[in-house]
C-alpha cells in the first residue's frame, strides 16, 4: 500500500476509475413493457419503413393538388366527390381529375390523390338531380399537403435506436410502431455493499449503547437502484482484518463492483487500505478525494473491478455515492457518461439566494431547499448547519454543487444544484 | 353532451381535474429496499432522538475544554492520558480534570468530557519513569467542539418525513437511521389504458396495408409507470360504439382513471365523447386543450376518476401524457402537485439557439437537442420538421415549452426544456 495519503479531484477518481474497467457484457431480453429505463445493447436498425403508406393528417378531402390550383373564397374549384376513404383498409376509390375522396386523419391516401384539403376549408353541396355531390374548395392544396408521405418517420435501414441508449417513453414507442416487442438490454450492473464498523447494527436491530444503525447500506442501495443498478447488500463486517477482508472478497466475487461504507478514523481508512490492496491490482488509486463533505474515500481497481470506500459518516456517504457511484453504475451499465458526469437529468440550474463560502480546490456540495417564484425562476436557499448528518438531507430538496476551482458562490449567481 | 367544442389551457384542463377527483386511499407496507421512489402515506415522527449519544467527529482527545482554554503552540496546554476510547461501547474512562481519553470519529463522547481537540492540534509524549503517557495539547477547543450532541441529527417527536414525500435514498436513510425498516405507502394509481381505432393493431402484430401499430399503448404505459402509476393495458377497441364503451367502461372500473388514445378526426372525437358522458357525471369537461401538438384531447371526468382522450397521433398522445396524465398520476399517487406543475426533476433552464415561433393562448412543445458547451451552459436546439412523428421524439432529447402568453421565443432566451 502507497504510504502516500493521495487526494484528487472527484472528476478524476471517477475518470480513473472509467478507465480501468470495462462496461457490464451480459445481456438480457425483455419485453418492451420492462424496458423503460433499461439500457439498449446494441443499435437497432429500422427492418421497415414508415409510415408504410402516405396517410391523411387532417379530416377532409383526398384531392390532386392541381385541381386546386388558384382556388380561394373569391374563386373556389369545384370538385365531384368520388366517394369515402375509410380508415384502416385500403380505399376502393380512385382519384380521377376533378374529383374528391372524403377522407378521415390517418386514413390511406387514395390512389391518384397527392394532397388533402382541410374540411375547414371546403363547403359541400349536394348536388341537383344528379345524385352528384359537389365539394367546394376554398384555399389551394399543395402537393404533398396534409399527407404524411412514406417513409416521413424512419427508413428501412436507418438507425432506430442507439446502443447505450437508456430507454425513454418514446423510445419504446419507436420500437411499438416498428413491431420489436422485446429489446435486447445490459444487465443491471450487480454493486456490492459491505458496510463495516464495529459500532454499526443493521437498521432493523436495537443499537445497544454507543451503537448506531447502518444508514448507508439504505442510501447506498437506493443511489445504486436508481442509477439503474442492482445493489447486493453484503451486510456489516467488524473492523478486524480478516473478517473484513472475507466479507469483501465474497462481496466483490459476484459482482461487478464493490462499495464499501467505512468509518473515516485514520486506523479505520488504514485497514481499509489494506483490505482493498488484498483484493486485487492495481489496488488503491486515491486515498481520498477532493470533495466535502466525503474527503476520506478510498478509490481503487481490483482486477478491473472498481472498488470505492465511502467514508462512514452518512452524508459523506451519500454525498460521494451521487459524485461518484452513480456514474459509474450508469458507466459499468452500458450508458456513455462523460468524466464529470452528472447529467441524467438531475441536474438544475437555480438563483443562489445566499452566498457560500468555498476553497479552491475542492468541490463542495451543499444542502438547499429549492422553491419558484411568481415568475417562475428557480431559487436555491442553503441549508447550513451540521452538513454530515442525514436529517439534514432529509429537510434539503438537493444539494448546491460548488465547482473545484472556485472560492465560493455569491448571492444571485446562477448555480448548478443537484435534485436528490 | 355539451355541443360546444370548448378549448381550455392546459394548465387549467390539470387544475380540473386535480379539483374533482381524489387521490388513491389504498397503501401497503413495503420493505425499505422496495420504497424508493413510492409516495411515504402518513407523517412518520421520530420515536427516539438522534444521535442518542454524543459522539466524536474527528479523531483525537476527549476532553474538557476548560483544560484546553488559551492553549496555543506556543503555549500548549499538557494533559495526562486516561486511556482509549473504543468504538462501539461505552468508555470505561472519564474525563476528570487535566486529562484526556484517546478517541475515534464515532466513538462515544466518555464521561467528564465536552469537546475533542482533533489529533492534528496535538503531540504525544511519552512518559519519563511514571508510565504515564503526556497529551501536549496546540488549540483551545471549545465547549462542543467535534462532538455530534445528542438530538442534533433528528429528536423524538419531530416530523421525521411527512405524508406525500416521493422517497428519496436519503429519506430512507433517515428511516434506517430511525430503526424503521417498513414504511406504509401510497398504492401506485392505477391507470387504464385503451387505444382505440380501426386502423390500429397491436405492436406484436402484422399490420394489414393501411393500417398500423399501437404505439400510444406503450408510450403511454411507460408515461405512467415512470410517474409511478401502474398501467393496466386494455388492448385496442374498434371504432364502434358498443364495443368501445364496453371496453372503456371495463377499464375505468378496475383503475382509478382512464386514458384513452383515440384518433383525432372530428368523427372519432364526437364518439369518444358520447363514450365518455355515458361513462359518468359530470363528463367532458373540454373538448380540446390550447397546446400543440395535442389540441384534440378530451378531459372529463366521470363520477369521480379522471378521463384523458388522447388525440391518436403518437407525438401529440405522448406531448398531452407529459403535460396532463404525468401530474395527474403523481396526484393521485398521493403527491402535492400544483396546477401548473411539470416540476419533478425533469425540467431544465437551457439557452435557446435558434427562435421558435409560437402563437400566445397556446403552450408549444418543440422537440430539441441539448448539449452543453465547454463553460458548462446547457444549450436547446429546435428539431423543427414533422413534429407528431414517434422518431422525431427518439430523436429528441427534450422538448422546449412555449408559454401560453408567449407569441415565440428568442434565439438567446433562457427556456425551459422537458427531458423526456
Amino acid at each position: 500500500m502507497s504510504e502516500l495519503f493521495t487526494v484528487i479531484p472527484p472528476g478524476q477518481a471517477f475518470a480513473t476509475l472509467a478507465h480501468g474497467c470495462s462496461q457490464v457484457e451480459r445481456t438480457e431480453i425483455v419485453p418492451l413493457a420492462e424496458a423503460l429505463g433499461r439500457v439498449n445493447a446494441a443499435d437497432i436498425f429500422a427492418a421497415e419503413t414508415l409510415p408504410a403508406f402516405a396517410r391523411s393528417t387532417m379530416d377532409g378531402y383526398a384531392v390532386r393538388s392541381a385541381d386546386t390550383h388558384g382556388a380561394s373564397e373569391q374563386s373556389p374549384a369545384y370538385l365531384e366527390l368520388t366517394g369515402d376513404v375509410p380508415t384502416g383498409i385500403v380505399p376502393t376509390v380512385t382519384v380521377v381529375p376533378r374529383t374528391a375522396g372524403r377522407i378521415h386523419t390517418g386514413a390511406m391516401l387514395p390512389q391518384g390523390a397527392d394532397a388533402v384539403v382541410m374540411v375547414e376549408d371546403t363547403n359541400q353541396h349536394p348536388s341537383t338531380g344528379s345524385g352528384q355531390v359537389e365539394i367546394e374548395v376554398l384555399a389551394a392544396a399543395a402537393h404533398g399537403e396534409n399527407v404524411l408521405t412514406i417513409g416521413e418517420d424512419v427508413a428501412r435501414g436507418a438507425l432506430a435506436i442507439p446502443a447505450g441508449r437508456r430507454l425513454r417513453p418514446a423510445d419504446l414507442g419507436g420500437l411499438a410502431a416498428l413491431g420489436i416487442t422485446a429489446v435486447e438490454v445490459r444487465a443491471r450492473p450487480r454493486i456490492a455493499i459491505l458496510s463495516t464498523g464495529d459500532e454499526v447494527v443493521p437498521a432493523g436491530a436495537a443499537p445497544g449503547p454507543a451503537q448506531v444503525r447502518d444508514v448507508n447500506a439504505t442510501t447506498v442501495g437506493a443511489t445504486v437502484e436508481r442509477a439503474g443498478g442492482i445493489a447486493v447488500h453484503c451486510g456489516i463486517a467488524p473492523d478486524e482484518e480478516n473478517a473484513l477482508l472475507e466479507a469483501a472478497r465474497a462481496g466483490l466475487k459476484g459482482a461487478d463492483a464493490l462499495v464499501l461504507s467505512a468509518g473515516s478514523s485514520v486506523s479505520v481508512r488504514d485497514l481499509t487500505g489494506r483490505i482493498v490492496e488484498a483484493l486485487g491490482r492495481p489496488g488503491v488509486l486515491a486515498h481520498g478525494i477532493a470533495i466535502k463533505p466525503g474527503k476520506p474515500t478510498v478509490i481503487a481497481l481490483c482486477d478491473g473491478k472498481p472498488v470505492v470506500g465511502l467514508p462512514g459518516n452518512p452524508a459523506s456517504a451519500l454525498v460521494v455515492a451521487w459524485r461518484i457511484v452513480r456514474p459509474l453504475v450508469r458507466l459499468l451499465g452500458g450508458e456513455a457518461v462523460d468524466d464529470d458526469a452528472l447529467g441524467d437529468g438531475r441536474e438544475l440550474d437555480a438563483l443562489l439566494d445566499l452566498s457560500v463560502p468555498s476553497r479552491p480546490g475542492r468541490e463542495d456540495y451543499v444542502p438547499c431547499t429549492l422553491e419558484r417564484d411568481a415568475g417562475g425562476a428557480l431559487h436555491a436557499t442553503p441549508v447550513f448547519g451540521a452538513s454530515n448528518l442525514i436529517f439534514t438531507l432529509v429537510r434539503a430538496d438537493a444539494l448546491i454543487a460548488v465547482p473545484l476551482d472556485r472560492s465560493g458562490l455569491a448571492a444571485g449567481e446562477r448555480v448548478r444544484v443537484i435534485v436528490q
